[in-house]
């Protein structure tokens, strides 16, 4: 056995240096929802207005129910086992078909790779993608996982801020697309602004790509990453990506739109006309096993060819959308109009975002600051909330933005 | 933007060297695999005897159906939303008092972190524990998935052979310890040995670790992967590691005892006694969240303290093993007594496994050859299968023997 060195890297530590910083940097957020819970244990849940949280309120349509309770009437042997790990055939299947019909691409099942979410895709995606040192860029305001996401597989997340309107803007994006660009990871509907980006932007975000990938001989790969596509407003259709980039990995996610949130299903879709399709699914397969997700949780994934494309109901989202944008804006809260996802993401009434949040807290409102998206001097407003907390609150935001006026 | 860089590690690839490099390396038993499937495709399937799978064949116990389909009759609202990243406090609860009781020791739910199966959930403790280039030391033959593990988060997997028993040798353990070992991982019962670790063996780990963690002055980790903790037979008891080791982290996974591996569904347990141990815990619902696994799926956790303990019939994988062993060994194949989990590990017969095994395969029966397992010279057989497998294939194991010899 070797003697202890002086200069190993080692301390009497058991955590990770890395994880360590993680949680050293996120205490400020961590204590914020510590404060939030202390809150509603000392006032009662239902005195305290809760729009920090992203989880998804909607219960999964009936169709789900009936698909799960028609599993589990009587169960076909096997149907708690082990799956492959790309997820099953007639799911992949099914998923392709629904793929090839939106994009007009030929999707196969061996484009697709059942995930735990998009989250769980992403993963496998940067896994599958990313050389040590290579670079994601994502567009700010962002969410915030990226960066651990990235940093998980030897990566480096590169942020582009966006326009006024929170919409991509290509000259940002040039000046940090370089040699080391492996991806471009884009969110629309988009956490936490709820913008969507349209068709022109995205073509223009192509051409730019396919221009920059001859420069640097090196496909850029386009991640597109669209767990509330089906939550889009006012009849706005979400444009598909991968017709238009050949490039492109499409992830989704069934959190939202069939309110399966804490069962982890999504998936990653490559595109049939990217560079080294076979090799990258298989890499994808692969990532989904050693990551440690294995397969994609088996019971839940096989109702998505039962429930034939149900949703939640995504009025309610427009409906809590449309209560609170008026009345915020005849306050005097300034925000773009979001067409989609569940979130406002206002302009802070003053210019430190966390110190808003935290007089909000005070009258226990509970808000996520900019800060905590790569978008200071906003704050971020969730959508999934009853519509009584909704009512209830408007007039503490109009407390709240009196106070620090 | 920069100009392409002659010097960049850059190429126009789009998959990762170093998964391509897995894929390549991992090609032969793909290969392996897809000529299983030809030959049960050419053949039919019940004219393969197809030993080569870990997927536990037993159907989950009644109570898992009683309770899934309890919670579905009439769904609570929020049954499926996101839950803590740790899991439900109430699951917690359930499993830190079941780990109290049998261990002795002051387990809360707060020492629980539910997870994707035993892979998610070791995958989760490796990102919590290592600083790259730490290393994990682990017992030949072994699950060779801890490689990947354990590479995932900038460590390296050192292999330490055991005994001509397939028991610890802590001679070759001290040769191989050294300041850089973050943690020793063990597997009891094994896969694929099937030996389980009797409690004298742990103990003189347990010194020996105790002696080592002063010396390097930093604690040297014990992860605990028990995933057939439940399948012993001969009456075995399966040693608890935790009173005997402070710094032990203890994995779990339903996959084989509730016969639910495709539902992914286990947990980590940090050791109350663990160096701190708090941060740990912190570290690891971290994890969790930003590996992509986000939280262990939501409806199959909550059956757990519904089920109160049920498990599969583990007397079936004894009674397949008994089945197999006097046979084999009457024909000459030599292979140690399991004494747990669902596989037996004989001697090739000839010195190079992979040849026997495609000596085998040739004649329609399918095995793994010790090869795969850093165990070369064996070959690995699946007791997960249906007794007229078992039955119909003892001539051709005979056959293949004779073939070979």
């Amino acid at each position: 056995m070797n003697a202890p060195s002086q200069n190993a890297s080692t301390s009497k530590a058991i955590v990770a240096d890395a994880v360590r910083g993680s949680l050293e940097r996120s205490s400020w957020i961590r204590k914020m929802f510590e404060e939030g819970a202390r809150l509603k244990a000392e006032h009662g849940a239902e005195n305290v207005f809760d729009f920090s949280l992203g989880n998804p309120i909607l219960e999964p349509p009936p169709e789900v129910q009936e698909a799960l309770r028609g599993l589990l009437t009587d169960p076909q042997p096997g149907l708690h086992r082990y799956i492959p790990n790309a997820g099953l055939p007639e799911v992949r299947s099914f998923i392709a078909g629904e793929l090839g019909g939106a994009t007009g691409l030929p999707y196969t099942a061996g484009h697709i790779v059942l995930s735990c979410g998009a989250a769980g895709a992403v993963n496998c995606v940067l896994k599958a993608l990313l050389n040590p040192g290579d670079e994601v860029v994502t567009f700010t305001p962002y969410f915030v996982e990226y960066d651990f996401y990235v940093a998980n597989h030897g990566g480096r997340l590169v942020r582009s801020p966006t326009d006024d309107s929170f919409q991509i803007d290509l000259a940002n994006l040039e000046a940090v697309v370089t040699e080391r660009t492996r991806a471009v990871m884009i969110n629309s509907p988009n956490n936490p602004t709820g913008v969507v980006y349209p068709a022109e932007r995205l073509e223009a975000l192509a051409a730019f790509l396919r221009e920059a990938s001859a420069r640097f001989g090196r496909p850029i790969v386009l991640i597109s990453d669209e767990p509330y596509r089906q939550l889009a407003f006012d009849g706005v259709e979400v444009p598909w990506v991968p017709p238009l980039y050949e490039h492109t990995l499409v992830i989704h996610s069934h959190s939202k739109d069939l309110g399966l949130a804490g069962e982890r299903i999504g998936y990653a879709a490559v595109s049939p006309h990217m560079a080294e399709c076979d090799l990258l699914c298989d890499a994808l397969v692969l990532a989904n096993r050693i990551l440690g997700f294995v397969n994609a949780p088996a019971l839940i994934q096989r109702i998505l060819p039962l429930v034939k494309g149900a949703r939640v109901d995504v009025a309610y989202y427009q409906a809590m959308r449309d209560r609170m944008l008026a009345p915020l804006r005849e306050m005097g809260y300034e925000m773009v109009t979001p067409q989609g996802a569940f979130y406002l993401f206002p302009k802070s009434p003053i210019e430190d975002d966390v110190a808003f949040v935290k007089a909000a807290q005070a009258e226990r409102l509970l808000l996520v600051p900019g800060s905590g998206f790569g978008g200071p001097g906003h704050f971020r407003i969730s959508l999934a909330v009853p519509e009584d907390v909704v009512d209830r609150s408007l007039p503490v935001f109009e407390k709240v933005l009196r106070q620090v006026g």
